[in-house]
């Protein structure tokens, strides 16, 4: 392994909620070393974090422009190689474009831009640029989400024809049902959150999973959305149904008022041949059933899984390893592509996830605004 | 407790799938004697299983007219008293019907007829009898099932805003990718299945578990079938976006191509003050997600459960108790309507939730036939 | 099938907690009919609680010898075939032998006796008699503990080099940490209940679904025993080491103290090629490691099991059958054995588990006394 | 926070199996720099392995003995601060004492030592020098085992009677089964793996998790090993029973031969208020049983969780995290105890923890050899 890549981070500060599993996960395989950043828009309170985390502070930026024009002035030998994008929604782009723009590979959270329009943009500068660009849709990253999409390749359930994913959160409930929170938060601000608060930050994992394991596109969809209350206009809950083609359907359902539910991603599959079942809160549990067989339990770590799937674990079986661990392997997918070796087409979501995921987000909204009705996507 | 109720026994023959359970449930409380029966549309088959079973021979008529003409011939303390419909789906009108207008309390097979114009007849036949009549939504007799309801009763969620039913099956995936076997089985012949197969099977027990849990009715609806081949006409996979009222939405699944899914209902409801997730297959653990607090696990037998789920159990916590035990709870209600004793107004499903399952199947395939729009219920 | 079989009831009464299961369970196959009973010692109650469960009340005997004395003069085709012992511990040795020595079939429940001389005993008697004798280790009904024997029979797991068996549960807990309590309960008297409390209750059950599955002979054991206070003389706690053989070990913990747990009794064993694990409280679910493969999840029903399970299921899978289905099929095996037909040798727990059974509650007494040795059974 | 501690690493090169768990580990929270090391016995692999991970080499050494000398001659500023000793059992004590005694900190893998002699010396050495000795038993680090401990401490329980804990493997099932593989791997030869192999290696965390959590020391052991072979002298299976004082009992049972488990370590306490069950390969679900009450499933990360727990956990809930967070928690814990800041008590395994697992190891050895008695621990 040659040297670590040079990475820079924007967001992810010490009051930030996913700072930490960017940083530990760029660790994990030793491939990254955080070289410059900023952590925060208040220039010192970056500079008092990259102490806190032991960064060296020279290269501790004021802003995002400053960055870019001082790094540009290194040899290309000690510039940042790549950036990871954790700052909030609408930075997204401005920020991803400009870095590419300027011969930058990038590491992007999701969704990776504010409209279905700018990630089109995106799409053109990543097109030009030929860097790499990585979408951080973290559960992607786990061995056995892994497994699955080796196993569908492969043949594991025939033709598919039924998919079914949901993700549950809870934490918005006590907020919707009081008043004076609920016009507060940003998060149901559409002038600050953008066009949809439940489908735009977890339906569209749930989307992604949908098409990174079954390899299939989503043609079009049909989608209600529940808002709870007449004073909110952000969407809260929604059911999306799904087509995938001919006789392929399924739904994808997301709330963010599942009382109590935490992190409640999973996804449902079915095949002539099988179908399996995945739950993100026991992620080391792949369900696999086999018409006629009992079901099978799929494990990581253990021999008969696929080399892809493998290669993301890094202890013996019954070691559990979680979501730093899912990102870790992204992160690594993003380095080796970075150093331009061969792997898996699987090892990373790309600017065409992040492009399908908002061209979805939107067609939702439309779908719901235009009384339900089915939207193609692109 | 009085003299058993003399029961009478329609279909549920030594052939049938469904018999068993009804002759068992209507012994375990010690309620229910078989007098009478038609078994078989053959005579003899009928006398034959009557044998087998010891039952005796005398009451075991030719055919279902024939058992109505010749038990009204008999005094009254020595006729059935009431009869349990458990023939193919489109006998249980014309069956149930005569045997109200006749004056004989009926327990019933779902669904309650083939038509929703059925159901609305059979309800007037009823409510001029005045007679009591049960119908066999299997899965409300499991004890925590009646935990849930009178959870919810007592406030446990405060005002619901969610709920999400699947009912997933496997058994039609090896059928319906066999073209010789998916042209010939009765059940995907809408000339003998009735306009459903999917939800008119198994949707509707879902949709009864929804509004006897939540004690909310389903206002409108939006359907997607998928039929896999262009060749077979009737819904094997389904998906219903549901409507309770202002601002409570929901979903509800139904499959029989779930591919070695064997009898996946299961349940989740949401409110603002928490949540309750329930599975079929396992029925004795009842998930209680309150705002704040560690999920809870209730457990039947328990004192910390309701009257009414604590009635539904015959042993102490630890001894699981089954789907015959469910159905026995739903014959021991039947019962004591019978004896006209006073008791939990969910003891048992009754006509409406028949009337209401008929206009819900109809109303899945208008949605879907006329291009997945929305269908008021009645 | 011919007419059913004349069972007589010994205890079971409408105070006990056990009548129910097998009421219920004699009536599931249609293969008994109860004709005769001593319900209580109280011949008013015995005949009351007949009106109530709806049996004859001609042959409600006032005690025990009287319904051998009035059986014996019926003539044989309208006497009691089989009785089911029913009565509390002490009761089931006298009754028993009485009964084979005069020609009864008998159906009892477990501790066989109260000591290993009246089991030896009682097997002498029977022997003699040539009847069937019938023990009601409930749990060895399950269809997924008959799998296991069936596959660990056909070679599943190699040579079995360990087993793990254990039976918790709590409902002694807070008796006990009450001095009123603890020293009032029949249970913790050993003048009332026997010499052993949880290995004689409970354990003994554990040892029994170890010899079963296994068809393995424990051949020593070590046992310590738990009091918990010094003024209590009962185990309601205890840890029994086992030896099946060269190199064949194990543990059976037992536990009445096991806080809030209900009836927590499971197993897992290991063998050469792999192992099983199986909890009674999800009886319908079968954990089978196979070496080098992912864990497989046996269920009720399914064609991959073996016939002497599936002849255990009623229903097709999916459908969860309890613990008054396992004793139903107890209760099959003996109607089976009554009427000479030829069946899998585990159809019901013979006179051997009884013997074996009370050999194993005394020696651990013996080894808990003696210090915590090994002591041999026979 | 200052400036990142110093770390020195001894073993653990690219052909281990915990020296990535370790890296990673130490980096998580950013506490940890890696300055010096000796990776490999082989100086070129060394090297090699530090290139690869891109550690400086010039502090590379050839050996542990070098590395002592060198360090030393450092400035104080620049040095070493901390080693982590992860080479194989035999070199824990003579590399752990040597760096105590030159004033270096330490954190060390399990077991200690290879003997109890040896365990009582480095704690002598220990208590001289005043520094830091944490040892890796890394499951202490999950915060649901955290969570447990503080609530047992806060009383949840009430008074403890019951200990159950086990640790089943299966990774040796096929190599003791082949007589050529039994006989040559070092993990069964005593003259390099020491006295025991399943207690020793696995065993002993079981035993140190139910000292860890309950608070109290166990007293005295009684211990059975298996062998299964004649020509095998190390235990590959055994069961412990347990008395950690009057009345308080239970057992620990380890096994390598439990085919196709994995890492399978989880216990159970019970005491007269509640009971907890929590398993290793499920981490994030603590199962409180409180009298009374249904069951109670805790979570990481809810507010309902005490301080400690909470801090070991970096996401909110529903991101699982996992074994290397878990460790990351005893390398956090032992940088605070470096840096001389308050912290709870059970924020890492000590000293005491490693002496205690000596003995406990040596005297189930001596319970086995012996036939079988118990053993009193110091
Ligand atoms: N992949 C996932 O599973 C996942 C999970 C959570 C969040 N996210 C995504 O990560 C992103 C960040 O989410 P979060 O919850 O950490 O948000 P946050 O608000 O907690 O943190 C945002 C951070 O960005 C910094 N920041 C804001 N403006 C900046 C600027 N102009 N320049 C530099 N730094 C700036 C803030 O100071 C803060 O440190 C969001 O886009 C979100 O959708 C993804
Ligand atoms: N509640 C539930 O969970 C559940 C489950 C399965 C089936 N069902 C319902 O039970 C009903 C029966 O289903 P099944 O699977 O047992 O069907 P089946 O085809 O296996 O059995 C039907 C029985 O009815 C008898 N029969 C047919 N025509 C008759 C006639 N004219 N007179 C008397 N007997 C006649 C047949 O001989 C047979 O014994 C259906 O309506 C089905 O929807 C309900
Ligand atoms: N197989 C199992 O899983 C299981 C479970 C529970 C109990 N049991 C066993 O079942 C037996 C009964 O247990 P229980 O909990 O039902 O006891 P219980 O005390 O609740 O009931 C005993 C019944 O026997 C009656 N009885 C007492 N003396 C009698 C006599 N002389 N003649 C006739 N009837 C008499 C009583 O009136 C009462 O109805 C015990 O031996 C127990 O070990 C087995
Ligand atoms: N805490 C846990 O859960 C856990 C799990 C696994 C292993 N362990 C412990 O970790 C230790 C290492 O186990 P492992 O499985 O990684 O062993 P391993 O044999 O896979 O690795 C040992 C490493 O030490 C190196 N080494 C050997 N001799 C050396 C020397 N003289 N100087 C420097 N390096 C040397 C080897 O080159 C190798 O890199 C053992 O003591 C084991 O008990 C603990």
């Amino acid at each position: 392994m040659p040297k670590k890549i040079r990475l820079g981070i924007l967001g992810g500060g010490g009051d930030s909620l996913i700072g930490i599993l960017h940083r530990v996960a760029s660790q994990i395989n030793d491939n990254y070393e955080i070289v410059g950043a900023v952590f925060n828009p208040d220039h010192n309170a970056s500079i008092e974090f990259a102490k806190q985390i032991d960064v060296p502070t020279n290269r501790i930026y004021k802003d995002f422009d400053t960055l870019i024009e001082e790094e540009l002035k290194l040899p290309e030998e000690e510039r940042i190689q790549v950036c990871s994008v954790q700052t909030p929604n609408f930075l997204h782009y401005p920020m991803a474009k400009k870095l590419l723009d300027n011969g930058f590979h990038v590491i992007c959270e999701k969704p990776m831009t504010m409209t279905y329009e700018e990630a089109k943009s995106l799409q053109e500068s990543h097109t030009k640029s030929g860097k790499v660009f990585a979408l951080t849709h973290t559960y992607t990253g786990y061995p056995m989400v892994r497994q699955m999409r080796e196993m569908i390749k492969a043949g594991a359930l025939g033709k598919i024809h039924k998919v079914d994913a949901r993700y549950y959160q809870g934490w918005i409930n006590p907020i919707i049902h009081d008043k004076e929170q609920r016009s507060s938060v940003w998060r149901l601000d559409p002038t600050k959150a953008g066009i949809s608060s439940c489908m735009g930050d977890i339906g569209v994992h749930a989307f992604n999973l949908v098409e990174y394991t079954t390899g299939l596109d989503v043609k079009s969809i049909l989608c209600d959305f529940n808002y709870l209350y007449e004073d909110n206009q952000m969407d809260v809950d929604g059911t999306v149904l799904i087509r995938m083609g001919e006789h392929v359907k399924g739904v994808i359902r997301a709330s963010q008022v599942a009382t109590e539910e935490e992190n409640g991603l999973a996804i449902r599959i079915y095949g002539q041949k099988g179908g399996f079942v995945w739950e993100q809160e026991k992620p080391n549990f792949l369900y696999y059933f086999e018409e006629g067989k009992p079901l099978q339990v799929y494990k990581p770590g253990h021999q008969y899984n696929s080399e892809f799937s493998l290669e993301g674990t890094k202890l013996p079986p019954g070691h559990p390893e979680g979501i730093f661990d899912s990102m870790a392997n992204i992160y690594l997918g993003a380095a080796r592509a970075i150093r331009g070796e061969a792997q898996n087409d699987g090892a990373f979501p790309t600017m065409r996830d992040g492009v399908r995921g908002m061209n979805f987000i939107e067609a939702t909204v439309e779908s719901h605004k235009s009384g339900n009705v089915w939207v193609e996507l692109d």
